[in-house]
């Protein structure tokens, strides 16, 4: 057997149907709040990621150099190529523009629970504009998303960039060192964070209140006490929420998004019952287009781990809609199968879910096949009934079967339909 | 500025409301049919594609070592990943079994018109059978599709690879010969078909039958004066096809699809009017699990070109229903941002797709605005119908305005639809 490459997956139908459904009621919400859709090549020059996120990507993506000697690499995440599109060939379309994006990214790392080589991201970018009701509508966004596709258990916390970053720079620390402190405390590494603050110069009730900030969240009244633009930019943040009846949500000061292009509102939902994997979505406001060889523009964005939803969903007990087949077509007997063919092609045609023997079965086998892809109902064509224009239908859950004029088969089948279409 | 791949190809918010509209029309054609959607990841050993093409194709992937050292490359087309899916995990699933898929798949060659290094497929493959009833269902099936999209100009041209492999075997070519001979016979090189032929023991006058042969299509009647099992399989074929009201078909005997694993049926999907690019679909039925570990088992598949079917359809005019923003929610004057946010959550809570003033532009920039992104009415907040419950609804094509309260706002928007949802 040749078997898939390490960390990634195949997708069998009822998986597929999960996703589907998933995907597409992520698409019509985010068309809901006016955003469009684009796409952008699995592959592109390494260079637009290394530009984005530093050098040390590298060891972390797919990159080979194809046959013209090009670095090339599968894409690890989406808002680079969807920026670099913009960039390149989208800067003259109406501003804002909203956009949104889904499909396979890939990073090269261990296979481990929840995390793979092949990995699913959707996303959206609010680009053109920077202002708290723009980052409230790409928050509510996320929010409207995870509503439409009924999760439940998470909470949208949303931080502001810019008051730690105000606090260290109040306090002296070099521009250089601000990032490299934040990141540190992004992954509350307050053993590690700590020295670098002291180095910078920081004291030690200084160093305890930045910890601090990165532990508070809650309502909005976490923010009294602060000061500045960050503060009441977040406080705007909120009441556009509030308007839009964003549900789920809370101020987390600690949300740092690690990236050093982020440049005022961050946030993350999470979903506590995945534990370790708990986060599904990030996002954050930026500004990449000038990395790129563009004019430096606003943006706000997100991206939310589809695998990971989907996971927090199935927890939740989330079932797609089945989308089984509506009638299976057996010929019993000496019926001519082409006859089959006519009503099934007659079913199809009334956009009827149709499956028809192919396997020349027994009337005892096709029931037996149509039961085991879950077929809704069985048509069966028996001599006498065609003989009077007529066939008989099986109910394949309660066994019951009916006569049915076949002029009347596509209305019947339709109007006794209880099952998703 | 970072330039995409060359050969890739970024699809703005147009092309892909194109895009998805036509691939959920083949998605829900194939569901008709009882097709149920897989996936398998964007890479794969490479070894799949060598077993199945042979050692030439690798000069035509994008294969690379990963960096424990496999060789690994971006998949060519989507058949030979759906068998070893199927070889490895959906064996035990019962039968016939029928999936589709749908994406982009990649070859390394020189760019040019029509064809990308990143194109997208769409196949389906019935598994577990071969009867003249499997391969009629995948041939209604690809044909369906090309009806469901609305193509008009293309014609369904189905041959049987039995009928010139019989003849050669009959005049004595050896077994090893054949596949060389049909390779060339395929692409209508008589001239370099004709001394193999003639190698390989074959006197003048089969040689001129053979190429006879491949000239031959037209109605069911062309098989008249052949024997053969091949023939009278074909005939069935036919007869299951026209009890389906499949159109635009023929018999054509030249289609012979160079690849040595088809085993009865092929044929293929052409539009004329594309020019030296004119096929848009192809298959056959073919035997390729046992080469990938599993039993053998029949199949009949088929892949479209994605692109190239696009292609063909705006050639005729083809236009996909615009799924625009149905109304821009404009706050006046003084009146509250906060109250354009909750009146736009509303609206997008009951499925209206609406946009709002994220700029603080004034009116006349909004309107603006509105008609920039195809908005089909703007809703016009003034502080005096606010007052009164109201809101102004201006239809951004007529330019006429009216009163409607806020309560009836949703209904009213829903009412008056005059365009694809």
């Amino acid at each position: 057997m040749i078997q898939r490459p390490r960390g990634t997956r195949d997708f069998g139908p009822d998986e597929m149907e999960a996703r589907r459904h998933l995907e597409s009621l992520m698409r019509a919400e985010a068309e809901t709040f006016g955003f469009r859709e684009i796409s952008t090549p699995i592959f592109e020059h390494a260079e637009l990621f290394t530009l984005k996120s530093g050098p040390n990507i590298l060891a972390e993506m797919y990159a080979f150099l194809d046959k013209g000697g090009r670095e090339i690499t599968l894409r690890p995440e989406l808002t680079a190529p969807a920026i670099r599109f913009f960039v390149n060939e989208l800067a003259e379309l109406p501003r804002p523009l909203k956009i949104f994006y889904t499909g396979p990214c890939f990073r090269y790392e261990r296979p481990q629970s929840g995390r793979f080589r092949e990995f699913y991201q959707f996303g959206a970018e609010l680009i053109g504009v920077q202002n708290p009701e723009s980052d409230a509508e790409v928050i509510a966004l996320a929010a409207s998303i995870m509503d439409r596709i009924g999760l439940k258990g998470h909470r949208i916390r949303v931080g502001h960039i810019g008051i730690l970053r105000d606090k260290l720079k109040a306090k002296g620390v070099s521009a250089e060192a601000v990032p490299v402190i934040l990141q540190k405390l992004d992954k509350k590494l307050y053993d590690e964070a700590e020295p670098l603050m002291r180095q910078a110069g920081m004291d030690a009730r200084s160093i305890e209140e930045t910890k601090r900030i990165t532990e508070m969240s809650g309502s909005v009244s976490v923010l009294e006490g602060f000061g500045g633009e960050a503060k009441s930019y977040l406080e705007e943040v909120f009441t556009v929420l509030e308007a839009s009846r964003v549900e789920n949500l809370q101020i987390d000061l600690g949300v740092i998004r690690g990236l050093d292009y982020y440049t005022g509102i961050v946030f993350e939902i999470d979903v506590p019952k995945l534990g370790a994997e708990k986060q599904v979505c990030g996002g954050g406001s930026y500004s990449l287009s000038e990395l790129f060889g563009g004019e430096k523009v606003f943006s706000t964005g997100f991206a939310i781990g589809f695998d990971r939803t989907l996971i927090a969903l199935a927890k939740e007990g989330f079932e797609a809609p089945k989308r089984r087949v509506e009638v299976h077509v057996v010929p019993v007997g000496d019926v001519s199968r082409s006859k089959a063919f006519e009503i099934t092609a007659m079913l199809r045609k009334e956009g009827i879910r149709a499956d028809v023997d192919l396997m020349r079965r027994n009337l005892a086998k096709n029931l037996k096949y149509a039961d085991s892809i879950g077929a809704r109902r069985a048509v069966i064509l028996g001599e006498k009934e065609l003989g009077l224009g007529a066939v008989t239908v099986r109910d394949m859950v309660s066994g019951e079967q009916s006569t049915i004029p076949i002029g009347d088969l596509p209305g019947y089948i339709k109007s006794t339909r209880d099952f998703g279409v």
